[in-house]
């Protein structure tokens, strides 16, 4: 039996986006971060936070290591649980965006089709897709916690880049080049972005 | 492959929960209302949060009625499932806890186990349990989805309080009784205990 079997129906909040984004100064919106392993997406995501911070504005971070540990801690790493891990972020991102507060999701998120159906569960404008967009050899060279080189070696099975898909987005908001611009650079051009859509004040 | 297996770590972030908490000038908390259907949880969960706004507060409502709409929409109502749908609030409601934000949860969750595992997920003090403590006769007199009427019928299996069980809190850090006191009334109690435990400023 479905939650629509059941009568189950969207209840209409005394207190709904409006309220909520009035009171915080600030517009819901995704900026969902997608790239290999080692690409950047978490540590951008934390200086963009920061960015954020600095100018009064809250924000969430989803991040894969965290979400992890927590929401999909039941979730591995074949095709199938990959689709599920993105399906419930993504939930996650909307129940965010309509409830008023900038969020910013870090995952690898490597299939296009589970980025576009992240995107289609939101208003147009509510979600901004963001490639970093580091070469695999580069990310390979940064490789903090030495994960490349267990894949390379065969001790990680899956892995986005190596033994697992990657496919980059065809038409993301914004493209960042890591090799080119360093983290603090990438996060201020995304706070420029959602300035001029109108999601964060000016400065 | 678990996450830990994965080297999965959790990311120190640089923006954390003191100063997300300290931008929103409140806590970070779980209010967990739970009682029968009807008993008056989204009701009250909707007048806490204009109470919270109308103090400066923000606050993100997760109830039944829309993360079965998004987040669980692949669950049902057997006990498995609801099982499932609690463990997932439960890591919602966290996220939004260690993200400095009040959060109230308004869902039957009638299972204790499943309430005291929400509940160990958290550090202590992060997590209120609310009984919304209303008699099943008031309850299925109340009804206004025609719910209890259908269940009666045994057009709806497994429903709570008919031919689902509900159990009580033993020890929940508040009692509401809806018979004697308004949904304004027990939000206003509600904001009280968020008060004295510091989680919100003073009035």
């Amino acid at each position: 039996m479905s939650a629509a079997d059941r009568d189950i129906v969207w209840h209409d909040h005394a207190i709904g986006r409006a309220e909520r984004e009035r009171l915080l100064g600030s517009r819901g919106v995704t900026v969902w971060m997608t790239g290999l392993p080692s690409s950047g997406k978490s540590t951008i995501a934390d200086m963009l936070a920061r960015e954020l911070d600095s100018r009064g504005v809250l924000s969430v971070v989803l991040d894969g290591d965290n979400i992890r540990h927590g929401l999909n801690s039941d979730l591995g790493f074949s095709p199938a649980d990959r689709t599920e891990n993105i399906r419930r972020i993504a939930e996650v991102a909307k129940l965010l965006t309509v409830s008023g507060i900038v969020n910013i999701v870090a995952f690898i998120s490597p299939y296009r089709a589970d980025r576009d159906s992240a995107r289609s569960r939101q208003a147009d404008g509510d979600f901004v897709e963001v490639f970093v967009d580091t070469p695999l050899e580069v990310a390979e060279t940064r490789d903090p916690k030495g994960l490349y080189r267990k894949a390379r070696a065969g001790e990680i099975p899956q892995f986005t880049g190596i033994s697992a898909p990657y496919e980059p987005p065809a038409s993301p908001e914004l493209r960042l080049d890591t090799v080119a611009e360093d983290a603090a650079s990438c996060a201020r051009t995304i706070a420029s972005l959602l300035e001029r859509k109108g999601c964060i004040p000016s400065r």
